[in-house]
C-alpha cells in the first residue's frame, strides 16, 4: 500500500501542474516515474486512479492537524472550501470527476459521489438538526434539505471563485449564518 | 444559419442518447449525418459545439411560451433548475462543460461560463435588491452575496439530483423563500 500511496501522493502533483485534459494511464504513468504496467497493477482505469487521487486529496485536506475543529455545520462546509481552493487543480478534479460520474457509463465515479453526497448530507442534516434543537439555528426549515443546500451552494460557488475569483467565497457561503440564525 | 440551427436541434438529440463521454466532432457528423467538413465549416473545435448545443437548449428552455414568467428571484431559479430535468443529458451537458471551462487549455467554455455566471449573477443581484427594497425579500444580507448563492445552490443540487433522483430539487430550493422572507 506504500506505493500505491506513493503514486497517489505524485499523482495529484501532476494534476495541479497539468489538469486532466486529454490525460491517460499511460501519460500519467510516464509523468510519475512508473511503468505502464505498475499502474495498471494499482489502478484498473483512468478514472479509478482519478478517484482515488480525489479521495486521498480530500482525506489528507481533512486530516489536517493545524485545522481547528468547525463548530457548526455551516462552519465545516465553510472550513471545507476555503481549504480547497488551496490545493491547486483540486476543484478542477472534482468537477471533472462529478461531470464523468453523470455519464451513463461511470462506474467508480458514479458510486464513489453517489455515497460521497449521501454521507456528507447524513452528517450535514444530524449536524442542522442537533443545532437547531439547541436552539442556534432556525427550526422553521427542514434539515434535510438545509444539508443539501449547504453542499450545493459550497459546490457551486467554487466553480463560480475559480472563473472569477473576485468572488468572496468564505463571505459568501458565510452569509448562511444569517439566513439559518433563529 | 438555418443549416446551423439544424445541426443544434440535431446535435441535442445525440447527446440524449450517447452523453459527451468520448465524444468528438467526426463521431458527432456521422451520428447526425452531416460530413466532417460541414461541421467544421461552422464549429472549429468540438468544445466550440458543445458550448454551442448547450446556449441554444438553455435558450430554448428560457423561450417556452408556455411557462409562467417567474414572479421573484428564487423563482427564477427554481423554475429554470425544474425544467434542466426534464430536458435529458442538459445538466450532464451542463457539467462536462462547467469542468471543461476550469481547465488551462480551456477557450471557448471558460469564456461562455465567466460571462454567463456574470450576466446571473448580476441579473438576480438586481431582482434581489428591488424585492428587498420592496419589501418582499429580508434585507439584512448581501444581493449580490445571495445572487451567487442561489445560482451555486442550483448548479449544485442538479447534480445531487441526478445522482440521487428520490431528493425533491423543487422543494429544497424553495426553502430560499423562508430563508430570505424578512
Amino acid at each position: 500500500m506504500a506505493r500505491r500511496r506513493q503514486i497517489l501522493d505524485r499523482a495529484i502533483e501532476v494534476f495541479r501542474e497539468r489538469g486532466t485534459d486529454g490525460t491517460s494511464l499511460r501519460r500519467i504513468a510516464e509523468a510519475i516515474g512508473v511503468s505502464h504496467a505498475a499502474l495498471r497493477h494499482y489502478f484498473d482505469s483512468l478514472e479509478q486512479l482519478l478517484v482515488a487521487v480525489y479521495a486521498h486529496a480530500e482525506a489528507a485536506r481533512d486530516d489536517d492537524p493545524d485545522l481547528p475543529e468547525p463548530s457548526s455545520a455551516v462552519d465545516v462546509m465553510v472550513q471545507a472550501a476555503v481549504q480547497n481552493l488551496e490545493v491547486p487543480g483540486l476543484v478542477q478534479l472534482y468537477s471533472t470527476l462529478v461531470a464523468a460520474s453523470l455519464e451513463a457509463r461511470s462506474t467508480e465515479a458514479k458510486d464513489y459521489f453517489t455515497s460521497r453526497f449521501a454521507h456528507l448530507r447524513v452528517a450535514l442534516e444530524a449536524r442542522v438538526r442537533a443545532e437547531q434543537e439547541a436552539g442556534e439555528l432556525r427550526s422553521d426549515v427542514d434539515p434535510a434539505q438545509i444539508a443539501a443546500l449547504l453542499v450545493a451552494a459550497s459546490d457551486g460557488l467554487q466553480i463560480q471563485w475559480l472563473l472569477e475569483p473576485d468572488i468572496d467565497l468564505e463571505g459568501t457561503l458565510s452569509a448562511f449564518r444569517t439566513l439559518l440564525r433563529p
